[in-house]
């Protein structure tokens, strides 16, 4: 048996059907203890009564997405960028999350150079660390599946984010996300993640469904796909993590067209059964 | 300017349009001197003819695409596979084809271990090396989007296909096919190359289109989405390729719905602006 005081539930897995109080409501509900929060709703209700809603429940938060798309070659709107990262931190620590997931950002296709990308946005996450140490807010890193590489994240495998931890030299601030969705398939994924070892500050589970028919929005709940998500546990455990499981599923045609209740029953039952 | 000659039209490209003899008929009409064969047009009129419409033709066969999907973990089913390979390689060798494109096979849903599949196309693949010599066909490893890892291939990088080069040791059966589409995203793609060397035997350009809508059919013309293909070119003939340059462009919801000239006329614009 899995520790259910473990199991967090992200919020992108009820995106659609609730807002941050009904999702804190339904956590509560369904008799778990942790969620990781989506920053777009945060926003609908303004993050100080979030900040109200969160702390006055039992429910910790173990994450906030996102910050980042900070990649544009374009100067003026890599700093307006980094300045709205910036302010995803405050709201991480306004509503006590850990850590705040980086997404990079895409290719310009001003320059159609995935290096020069790259390249960017390991210098714009340098000028992000210091207002990160001043919050005690964690940047994690989260290598995306390299299939929205072009539009999303040029951070494509753990091997790569423990390149940028080594550049960046600020292990205290920085850390990485292991998302079972986004590197199952990475055939270096062992050798990572042991490298990685203690910077992994955070583990998201799905599962990927044969019949994918969507990029970004056609995950699959754990059990229901051909992710060995167990393995992928035990690598990052081995690694040193023991912190959440944060389910994390976007699925625009299954389950965000269920009820949560039913969502979050059935994620209680796969947390023990494949996860 | 690129060299026309070594520009090559994938069945691919004109799949929706054209049969084979359509299509040979449109590359001759387009003034261009080489094509690479889609194996299902094959089987629509028989190799014999097929073979004889190519030989009667002025074009180069450069390819066949493809033989593989060879990771069932049930035996009998693999083995069944591994004989359709070597049809497969049968079928190149008629046409005078002097590499069949391989591709692997997807993560088995009854063992969802993704290691282990990679390891039965390894050794299935041993298997096939003496049949394809005797033929003096090449098998050409493609490493394909990891996107595409779960049911269709799980050789996702050239990193990988050259560990499976140096464990097989037959470098004169077993090549590499660079495909930009699949590799780009590859934080290791540089190296990768350079260290495959002598072994790429193929190399098959389109372009990543930013707003993708489906994992395996939206496939971009040169110079309309995110890829450095002219980078792309540069690194594979530093490696030591100097063959064809194939087009192919699975595009179910743009190129396929144009007439097959129309296409071909734009394949060979952008060859020189985008390639």
């Amino acid at each position: 048996m899995l520790d259910e005081k473990l199991l967090s539930i992200h919020q992108a897995t009820v995106l659609q059907q609730w807002t941050l109080k009904q999702a804190i409501a339904g956590i509560e509900r369904a008799g778990l203890g942790a969620i990781s929060v989506w920053r777009d709703k945060l926003a609908e209700i303004g993050v100080g009564e979030a900040a109200r809603a969160l702390a006055g429940s039992g429910l910790a938060v173990t994450g906030l997405s996102f910050a980042g798309l900070i990649t544009s070659r374009d100067k003026a709107a890599a700093a307006k960028a980094r300045d709205e990262a910036r302010r995803a931190f405050d709201d991480a620590a306004a509503i006590m999350a850990p850590s705040v997931v980086f997404v990079a950002g895409g290719v310009d296709p001003g320059d159609k150079d995935v290096k020069a990308a790259r390249a960017r946005a390991l210098e714009g996450l340098a000028e992000l660390v210091p207002h990160a140490r001043a919050l005690k807010i964690k940047i994690a890193l989260e290598p995306l599946h390299p299939m929205i590489c072009a539009h999303r994240s040029v951070l494509s495998t753990v091997k790569l984010a423990n390149q940028w931890c080594d550049a960046l030299k600020a292990e205290d601030v920085v850390g990485i996300a292991v998302d079972t969705y986004a590197v199952w398939w990475d055939p270096d994924l062992e050798e990572s993640i042991s490298r990685a070892g203690k910077r992994i500050c955070a583990f998201h589970v799905s599962d990927w469904l044969v019949d994918t028919q969507d990029l970004r929005l056609d995950r699959g709940m754990m059990g229901d796909g051909v992710i060995d998500i167990p393995g992928i546990r035990r690598m990052v455990e081995k690694a040193g993590y023991a912190g959440y499981r944060e389910v994390e599923i976007f699925s625009a045609r299954n389950w965000w067209k269920r009820e949560g209740d039913e969502v979050l029953s059935v994620v209680k039952e796969r947390y023990q059964t494949a996860v």
